[in-house]
């Protein structure tokens, strides 16, 4: 087994072997742990490891323990009325781990009982039902893989570059393949009167949380979830059952949903009045500002993700639109001035977040990292300051902004806005 | 908001409003807890929840405690060397959430640290190698999602229906998005010398889990999977590293990996010589039945998931092909003697898991529910006694047979043979 004498690889070889399926030379020596290095047998490879179903369900490695949601407490008064962020710059590819989900409460989680959960529908119907959970799940259901992103995503940043890190300006976005009823099956059920023209959905948090949402909408594409990869909704994201709003921002996807009501228009709940309305620098505020359009972030490098070598590089991030498929992600290195194509890897789903790549050579200079989204629709992610000409920054809802990072020469990695 | 009686929808509706969208009539009364139910206000919207990042990691609610990995004690003599089952009939859609994914270790699980983690690549190469994972994470990745079958799944089966509950019978199986470094890219760093033929792959875990690939194989399609659904792989599935092999036998997927070496034939090593070769009626041996063929099972109503109602039911499962896509799942209620082609819904990937539904009106009969999974070749998925004539009953591993659960009048679901 010691015929020959392994070595680690260059990092400078990486860019060329990945392109033309050849390499070219290796850096000499072995480093680190000389007593680990195979064919020597490491310490885990002598001893019996802990058997099947010791941990019937499943959590991650002790040695990840750092890759969790993270609140900022100063960013609101209570923890109950608050935000959790996805560590977006701790994952790859597309789906968002349950456990890692970020988190959005108005009152703090609903602890529900499945056997007591009941989900009424009434107001312009021609017979008001009530379903138990059981019944729920003996409907008709679909599957189908949407990102969820909060209005309020990156919404510190209208006002200039303010949190360090792509978990704390992106991270109120998840994306996991929900399975549910169909919302027009289940109001087929209960017979829509002709004049119905709005839906109202209501939470069984102690805010309840309560929506107004255009009844096309709701017979498009809605959906009342009960799983999210595979399982029941965890607590924080609903348990037993939230609707599901492709595409429109998170908080229309009322969460431990136990009311639906249709009329013939909006309810102007406090959450469409107060809150959840886009003050313009005129005064006024844009109402019903439902679609999330199309947004981007590299989240490597970025501030949590500092780059560690020189060499090959590897960009890489998301991109979501909530009005269909990301056509394409384009990535620039100096600030905006030149942009080329990045690789968009794995499933491109409508209104779902696709993962991109882009590869360097970095040299240790300094870049000025961004990345912008183009939708099917033709939609091309605006600048920030685009945004603010139109938007003004009196709003905290529906910052899509490019995002620059600016990566330094020792590969420390800061949030910056340019001109 | 009392000016309707919300009414419990009727089962016997549901097919006729899913199918024409529109609904027919009700049945008449409330029934369960009248003190929750809608519009009265249950306990939990009177008090504040859980704030945000209790839970920084999340976990799944305490009401879904059931919904766990389970082992069979007496399957195997001890539990380092065994196996833990998905609980397949409390899932839906095709990911498997991470937590609930199977289990097959030969020596226990073992527990690496990732700082002191390398991947040796020996044998057949211009340039031997040794890895870092943190220079691993460097090189260009993919994300695929794809199902990981144990050859022993359905193995006890072989010889007729033994346990009861498709987590048992099918339950070595699972499907999450990898993301991973392409083989051929690692491979093609070292420099692949012409006369190397196979692969070898050694795990890190304390049997030193061992299987010849290949090199055609490995090349085309393998990858060095470090994370799972977006998060870093867990201890149980090779943390920090495993070989993703799609579509063959889940042994050969070596966890925990710390070796490849090239070689111009197998290395016949004790995992493909004295196990996971299938042995037939004539005392002969099949060895290198790497692909795992099309399979279904349906998941619910199963032994474990019986009817708790007449009426409306759907039926739903799982297939999968190693050869590529499932093409079509076809579903009977007679024991194969009248089948219906059932709806796949979804991602209907390569190599992956596809969800299945079929609708029908169960009256309180009994039913001899079957599925049979047809892929892309044009496979059809055989019957236990097809496969049998072919194969014996001395192998327990490639069973892709088809299943048949008996409903009974009561609901209860077993597990059965038909001649």
């Amino acid at each position: 087994m010691n015929e020959e004498t392994p070595q680690r690889p260059s990092r400078r070889r990486f860019l060329s072997a990945a392109a033309s399926g050849a390499a070219l030379g290796v850096t000499p020596a072995l480093a680190g742990n000389p007593k680990n290095l195979p064919p020597n047998v490491p310490e885990w490879t002598r001893v019996l490891g802990d058997g099947v179903a010791t941990r019937p369900y499943g959590n991650p490695s002790k040695h990840e323990a750092h890759v969790i949601r993270r609140d900022v407490q100063w960013l609101t008064a209570s923890r109950e009325s608050s935000v959790s962020f996805t560590p977006l710059h701790e994952l790859d590819g597309i789906i968002t781990p349950n456990g890692l989900c970020f988190e959005r409460h108005h009152a703090g989680i609903a602890e529900i009982d499945p056997e007591d959960y009941r989900l009424m529908v009434h107001g312009l119907v021609e017979k008001p039902l009530i379903f138990t959970l059981a019944e729920l799940k003996r409907f008709p259901r679909v599957n189908r893989v949407y990102f969820l992103e909060c209005a309020a995503n990156s919404g510190m940043e209208w006002r200039g570059a303010q949190l360090n890190g792509c978990q704390y300006t992106h991270g109120m976005v998840h994306c996991v393949q929900y399975t549910g009823v169909p919302l027009s099956v289940l109001l087929a059920e209960a017979g829509v009167k002709p004049n119905a023209k709005w839906l109202l959905a209501e939470g069984a948090d102690s805010a309840a949380m309560t929506r107004s949402i255009p009844l096309a909408k709701a017979l498009d594409d809605c959906l009342i979830a009960y799983r999210m990869n595979g399982e029941m909704l965890r607590p924080e994201q609903g348990y037993p059952a939230r609707l599901v709003v492709p595409g429109w921002e998170g908080n229309v996807w009322v969460k431990w949903l136990r009311r639906l009501k249709l009329g013939d228009e909006p309810w102007f709940a406090r959450e469409e009045t107060s809150k959840y309305t886009d003050l313009m620098a005129s005064g006024k505020a844009r109402q019903f500002t439902f679609v999330m359009d199309a947004k981007s972030v590299i989240t490597s490098p970025s501030p949590q993700a500092p780059l560690r070598a020189t060499g090959f590089t590897v960009i890489s991030g998301l991109a979501w639109s909530g009005r269909g498929k990301v056509a394409r992600v384009d990535v620039s290195l100096d600030g905006g001035k030149n942009w080329r194509a990045a690789k968009i890897d794995g499933l491109q789903l409508d209104k779902a977040c696709v993962r991109f790549y882009a590869e360097t050579e970095w040299s240790g200079g300094e870049m000025l990292l961004q990345s912008r989204a183009i939708d099917e629709t033709g939609y091309v992610q605006p600048s920030k300051s685009e945004l603010r000409k139109i938007r003004g920054v009196n709003s905290i809802y529906h910052n899509n902004g490019i995002q620059t990072w600016l990566v330094k020469a020792d590969g420390e990695v800061e949030n910056v806005e340019v001109s």
